[in-house]
C-alpha cells in the first residue's frame, strides 16, 4: 500500500465500504462518484457476538490483503439494528446477535489504520440515495428497504432524519393490523413478519401444513425459495401464495400511505431483495396513491425503485459514511484555519 | 395606534395572533417571551367559504377597533387544513369549508396594514412548544394536538417537519384498524373517527341506537356533551362510553407507538380538549412505553401535557408565526448589510 497520502487529496482515490448483513459481508472500494470498482463477499459467522465480529475483521483483513492498489483513505461500514456513529457504538441488532454494545469503530480502526464512521445499514443507503443515488437535489423523500427485514430512512428538509437516538425509521415496527402475527418485537400486526423477505418465508413454512399440495413446497423445503417465487406463484393462483401475498400487499400499502400521510415525502424509493422484481411495489404504489390525502398525493411525484444494484447498495451505502466523514473533517479543518 | 415604529425595534412591543378555528376565531396581543396580554374570541360563521372569510376579517377589524394600546409589529394567523406559508396561501381545510386556495396574506396584510404570517395551526403551535413551551432546547420531539381534529407537529434536528408541501403531521390519518370505522378521507380505521373530540362525539350519537339507557343520553342530545364527561362515564361503568373509550386508548396507543418507533422523538407534548383531562393520555402513555422498540424507549424521556392553557395554545402559536416571521426579516437584513 502506498503511505503518506494526505485525506485532503482526493482525487482518484477511493474508500473502504464494509456491508454487514445477516449472511454475507461485502467489502469493497467505492470512489467519490459511487462507483465501485472492487468487491467481494464473505461469509457471515453469525452463531455468536463473537462469531460475528470476528467475521468482519477476518472478511476486511482478507481485502485488505488481496487489495494491491493506493491505501483507501477511509472506512464506512454499514450496520443492522442500533448504532450511535458519533461514539462509534454498535449498540444492539436483532437481526444479528449483538446484545451488548461493541466499540466497533475503535476495533476497526485498530486493525485497519483507517478513519472509521460506521451508521445504521439503511441510514448509510438512505444517505447514499441522497448523495449519487435517485434522491440527489431533493429535499424530503424516503427510502424504503426490504430485504431480510424492513425499514426506511427519511429525509426531511435535505437532511437524513435520525430521531434522538439515531434510531429513527422502524417502518417495520408499525403495527397496521393489531390482531395480526406476533412479531419478536412484542407487538402484534407490525409490518415487518407481514412482509419483509424472513417474514415471507416464515408464513409459507409455517403455511404448509395447512396447504401441503402448494406449488412452493419444494422449494420452501430445500431452502432455495425467494419472496419473488412466491409472489409468482401467487399471480398463478397458489392458495398459499394468495394468501400470503394479500397481507404483504395491504400491510405495506396501509403503512407506506400512513408514512405518506405523516411525512409528506415528494418521492419514495426502494430496494432490497423482496421489491427487486417490482411485483409488490407496483401493487402498493396504486393503493397508495388512491389512498393518501389529497395534498400529500399532489406532493408525492412518484414511487420508484432505486437505480443502486440491490448487492451493492449496501456497500455503497456504508462507502457514503466514510466520504461523509472525509467531508466533514475537511469542513471542520477549513473552519479551523479561519479561526 | 403609533405610526412609525421600526420592526428593529421589539422591546416592549406584541405582535398579534389570529387562531381560526370551527367554532371561534380568537384574535389576541402576544409579547416576545409568549405571553397573551389581551385576548378576545369571536363566533366562526362556517357555513360557507366566504362566511369563514368574513368572519375572520371581523373578528380582526373589531379587535384591532377596541385595542387602544401601541401598533402591533405583525400579524400570525394559524389555519386548520392545508396551506404555503411561503405563499401565503390557504389551499384547503376539511373542518372549514375552504375548497379553493384562499390568498389569505394578502388579504389580511389589505385589511390590517401589517406584515402578515400564515401557516398550519398544529405546526403553528409546535413552533411554539419549541420556542416557549416544554420543547425549548429539545431537538426531537412531538406536539399531539387532539381537539376536533387530531393532528402532530414534529421536530427533529431542532426543526419542525414540513415535507415537501407543508403538510407532515397527519397522523389524524394513520390506519391503526382497516377494519375499522370509515373516515371522511376515504380510508377505514383512521386514528382521528376513532378518538379525536369530533369522533367520540359522532360514535356516541350513533351508539346511542344501540345503547338508549347510557347515562350519555342526555348530554348528547343537549348538544353539551363532551369527550372528558365520555371517560368519566366509561369509569363509572356505562356500556357505550366503555366501548367508545376503549377503541379510543387502543386506536391512541398504537398510533403513538407506531410514531415513536418511525420518529424516535424524546418527548411527547400533549395539548387540545380531548387530553385536557390526562385520562387518555394516562392510559396511551403507558401502553406506548410498554410496546415501543427498546432503543426507542429509552429515548424517550416523557410523554407529557403542555403547560400552554388549552384555550390559549392557538392563538400563541400563530403570534409565534408573526415573531419568527420578524426574526427571519432581521436576519436577512443583517445578511443584507454585511453583503
Amino acid at each position: 500500500m502506498v503511505e503518506g497520502e494526505t485525506a485532503e487529496d482526493h482525487s482518484g482515490s477511493s474508500v473502504l465500504g464494509v456491508d454487514v448483513g445477516g449472511t454475507w459481508v461485502r467489502v469493497g472500494l467505492v470512489s467519490q462518484e459511487g462507483k465501485v470498482s472492487e468487491s467481494r463477499r464473505y461469509i457471515m459467522d453469525s452463531h455468536s457476538q463473537k462469531s460475528t465480529l470476528d467475521s468482519i475483521e477476518t472478511a476486511l483483513a482478507h481485502f485488505i490483503n488481496f487489495w494491491k492498489g493506493p491505501k483507501p483513505l477511509a472506512l464506512g461500514v454499514g450496520l443492522v439494528g442500533h448504532t450511535r456513529p458519533s461514539a462509534g457504538l454498535w449498540v444492539l441488532a436483532m437481526n444479528l446477535p449483538i446484545q451488548s454494545s461493541v466499540p466497533i469503530r475503535r476495533l476497526l480502526r485498530e486493525k485497519t489504520g483507517l478513519p472509521v464512521a460506521i451508521d445504521n445499514d439503511v441510514h448509510a443507503a438512505t444517505l447514499a440515495e441522497l448523495r449519487w443515488g435517485m434522491g440527489k437535489g431533493l429535499q424530503n423523500f424516503v427510502y424504503l428497504n426490504i430485504g431480510t427485514g424492513l425499514a426506511a430512512g427519511m429525509v426531511c428538509d435535505g437532511k437524513l432524519l435520525r430521531g434522538a437516538a439515531n434510531y429513527a425509521g422502524e417502518l417495520g415496527h408499525m403495527v397496521v393490523d393489531p390482531g395480526g402475527i406476533l412479531c419478536s418485537c412484542g407487538q402484534h400486526g407490525c409490518l415487518e413478519p407481514l412482509c419483509s423477505g424472513a417474514g415471507i418465508l416464515a408464513q409459507v413454512r409455517s403455511g404448509l401444513r395447512e396447504y401441503p399440495n402448494s406449488s412452493l413446497f419444494r422449494a420452501a423445503r430445500g431452502g432455495t425459495l425467494t419472496a419473488s417465487q412466491v409472489f409468482q406463484a401467487a399471480e398463478a393462483g397458489d392458495l398459499l401464495a394468495g394468501r400470503i401475498t394479500g397481507r404483504a400487499v395491504q400491510a405495506l400499502s396501509t403503512a407506506l400511505t400512513n408514512l405518506v400521510n405523516l411525512v409528506n415525502p415528494s418521492a419514495i424509493f426502494y430496494g432490497g431483495g423482496v421489491v427487486g422484481d417490482g411485483w409488490l411495489m407496483g401493487k402498493v404504489s396504486e393503493f397508495v396513491f388512491a389512498n393518501c390525502l389529497v395534498a400529500a398525493r399532489h406532493a408525492l411525484k412518484g414511487i420508484w425503485a432505486s437505480r443502486f444494484d440491490p448487492e451493492q447498495v449496501g456497500l455503497v451505502g456504508a462507502a457514503c459514511l466514510a466520504w461523509d466523514y472525509l467531508e466533514r473533517r475537511r469542513e471542520s479543518t477549513k473552519m479551523g484555519d479561519k479561526n
